[in-house]
């Protein structure tokens, strides 16, 4: 690899959102499905979105979940119930409304009139209120509870601005729902899943969040509390990367979930609900993506370590490939961050260093590449996807341990890795939360002034409710900024409310959002 | 455990219907969800479902295939293009017209008629269309050849007359999609993932199964040929429990997948596709239930080994949860068919029969209990779910193994039970297939005698095709039969054909089927 950089044609700094569909792409990750608003999820992409669930599957069990399946269609009643919630949800709804189609006059298939639904079906945008059902058959006694389930599926929501992974008409989620017997007991589990987001998202996807109590108006529709973990993106906007939702007895009213409790007495659950989906992968790739394309952390590479023999058709390459299986099968045999090494020996047709550039698009974390040489030499040629570049030099920094070393120290170094890419976002996070801002006349100026990537503003307020809030909501608006959250844990207030000047009782962050 | 069982209402010899349907709702697999068609599978049905997946998906990524995620939505245009495929779909499939609900005029939700689709949306009954347009985008040359590909998801077909499991209108399955350069190279990959099932099928489900050639009437709509694996639920009749279909250039032709031969022509691809669904565990009740419920094997049972201590809300429990405790971590260190023991310690308030008969009704295949006595005498009360009771006393057969024999000999015993079900279910099918049968009157008596569970008769024909063959399935038809398939590597044909006299070309499988 010479020092041309040659993996994409936009840099993040000039067009972060042009960058980001490229990277997309170039790291062959989705593409555009042709159906409206619904991506296809490519290998790689798909790789990755296995790894997340399973090493998240396994925290969700580990909390004592279950997993089940619910129906994909809710009848249209089911929405009537919680006002709340059909508020928030009616409006980007797929409504089945036949079960049929015939042919038309013009010879085209049109849906079948005679088969008309009696009840139109909604394609489920989240399933509080099916799995809301099957927990009122469920419960019937304290005994029963808590009762904690999660689900696997794909969710619609009707998007008419559609970005890959961030926000599309399908996408595919987990969605834990647990019933309680009483309001504690939901407010602890609550934070324990918003625990289990937070480490998932840090150990796993190696994404520094935030974790904090969404305000009022930023609440899912029908929650009685809304809590979310913040990623910062490195254009210095927030991403939501998962959400936990206190649910009070809103539900368990709406689909009478009730128990009898240990003194003969009925009474309504209390309920949660909370949900991370493909969106985070969107994350992966803002945050750690480069201007060679993606870099992924190697919890959730589907191939931590690529080795590409430099083949050239000739009888040699039995030779080169029998070196490179024995150096397969020493990686196989590590183990890093508690699992053995995914190794792949690549050794499909093409050139070298353009199947190079491909897994350093795709971002694989270590990529080794061995030629005739390196196999007299007893080495190979190693690259670490997370420093590619010498900073000295400028050029492509390549190591060349001997093969036994470059076998035996693969798990340490890809620890490494996981760590250096969680240390670098979070570094880079710090450095860009803005402290001390007073007024909202220098809020303004802050995001106004003309910076490129401003970051997050940590200001203090009163916690306004009500109009109050929807005044201090629409000023955000008109600067296109929001609020993420109320961080859990971080420092008390000290000062006046930014917007009201009245004493405040906590900090929130400000930031422009995806 | 007394003498006396109590887990069922009915018998499969009285009503193996009604037994099917009490057997999934005491075994806790699934419920009606009250939406038209849907189930909710529940925890251990969808452990179960995890299980398949896990070893399934492992035997389909070791055959060199990828998973990838395509849109749940497919645009009516996409079924025009081939004409077979919508002839056989366009009947049963759900269709989405409105993107929004709105208050109607009694205040109920209501699609918005403003928000009606140009074109309508199709809900996927399989993937074909969808996945051949990505395939037509991906493959340029005959370097991309083969492209494999699979796909775990939610089809939907609209079904009138549903059976939980077996024929509901939303169900979860997985698809598998290839390209190929040649006729000769996706036969032989229809044919390697049709053992992919038979192995599966037999290994981890210990379903045994008949791998064989589907007849013309009986294929997927728009192959050119259908294989299946056809299994012999205990009513005799067949389950069609996996299908493979060789697609030739049909799908290719519709979405255009074409590819630069190594000549430098275009040609068109020749595709496979391949499903197996939830239907399975529908197999799995009908195949290993009995008239105490459900039977796992142990390869797909979420818990393998149950331990109930019998605590009696006393302080001695915490001696006896200890002692628990140390076998449930020697089971625990045990593998069994290749994996780790997977072994539940039940410590759930309830009484110790009860929660005895739940987990035999569930099918766990070990179930230890431990009382206050065995805890004396250093042993364990072990129950095998495949030998439940004594056939010489009729009474409940435990075993009292020492606690230390108890933790050292799960692993064997486990894999006892996955062989002896597999063996109990093959020797029952093999005993129930019926040959020798040369007239269709013979055929029609066989099955017209009043048995109850006639089983399978092998029989042999000239395989008509067009009209003659019309007028074999309608004889079938009224005798309520089918052709299930051609076994694969089954004894030669060496007589006439039962339905025309003409010298036999091959032997058939008729039966009743589900």
């Amino acid at each position: 690899m010479s020092n041309i950089r040659h993996a994409l044609s936009v840099k993040r700094a000039d067009d972060f959102a042009q960058w980001y569909q490229e990277v997309i792409s170039a790291a062959d990750l989705a593409e555009d499905s042709g159906v409206r608003g619904c991506m296809v999820i490519k290998p790689w992409g798909y790789g990755i979105w296995e790894r997340i669930q399973r090493l998240l599957d396994q925290r969700i069990k580990d909390t004592g979940h279950d997993n089940a399946y619910f129906p994909l269609f809710i009848p249209l009643s089911n929405f009537e119930r919680e006002a709340e919630h059909v508020e928030g949800f009616a409006k980007e709804m797929a409504v089945v409304t036949h079960h049929r189609l015939i042919a038309g006059p013009d010879g085209g298939l049109i849906p079948d009139p005679e088969a008309k639904l009696e009840e139109p079906l909604v394609v489920r945008p989240t399933s509080e209120t099916i799995i809301g059902d099957a927990m009122a058959r469920w419960v019937q006694s304290w005994r029963d509870l808590p009762l904690k389930l999660n689900q696997w599926a794909n969710v619609v929501r009707w998007e008419m601005r559609t970005r890959m992974f961030l926000r599309t008409s399908e996408f595919l989620w987990q969605e834990g729902h647990t019933a309680h017997e009483t309001a504690e007991d939901a407010k602890e589990h609550t934070m324990r899943m918003l625990e289990v987001y937070r480490a998932c998202a840090e150990e796993d996807l190696a994404l520094p969040v935030i974790a904090g109590e969404k305000p009022e108006n930023e609440r899912f529709p029908g929650a009685v509390e809304t809590w979310s973990i913040e990623a910062m993106m490195q254009d210095g906007k927030a991403l939501q990367a998962g959400t936990s939702h206190y649910l009070g007895t809103n539900f368990a009213q709406a689909s009478g979930i009730r128990y009898q409790d240990r003194e003969g007495t009925q009474q309504l659950c209390h309920t949660t609900s909370w949900g991370v989906s493909t969106r985070m992968i969107g994350g992966v790739v803002m945050t750690h993506g480069d201007d060679d394309g993606l870099r992924v952390p190697p919890a959730i590479a589907p191939w931590q370590v690529v080795i590409l023999p430099m083949l050239r058709d000739k009888p040699e390459d039995a030779a080169l490939i029998g070196y490179c299986s024995e150096l397969k099968a020493a990686i196989g045999a590590q183990s890093a961050l508690n699992e053995p090494v995914r190794v792949l020996l690549d050794t499909k047709p093409g050139k070298a260093a353009a199947k190079r550039w491909d897994w350093v698009r795709k971002g694989a974390p270590i990529i080794i590449e061995v030629g005739g040489r390196d196999m007299e030499n007893g080495v190979v040629s190693l690259l670490r996807r997370d420093r590619l570049w010498d900073a000295a030099t400028g050029k492509s920094a390549f190591e060349t341990p001997t093969r036994e070393a470059a076998g035996e120290g693969i798990g340490a170094m890809l620890e490494q890795i996981q760590t250096a890419l969680l240390d670098e976002a979070r570094a880079r996070r710090d450095a860009n939360i803005t402290r001390g801002v007073e007024t909202t006349e220098q809020l303004a100026n802050f995001y106004n002034s003309g910076e490129r990537f401003p970051g997050w503003v940590e200001v203090q307020w009163a916690r306004p409710t009500g109009a109050a809030l929807d005044k201090v909501v629409e000023f955000l608006k008109e600067h296109k900024l929001t609020i993420r959250n109320v961080p859990r844990g971080g420092n008390a207030a000290d000062g006046t409310c930014i917007f009201t000047g009245e004493p405040a009782v906590e900090r929130i962050l400000v930031a422009r959002a995806y």
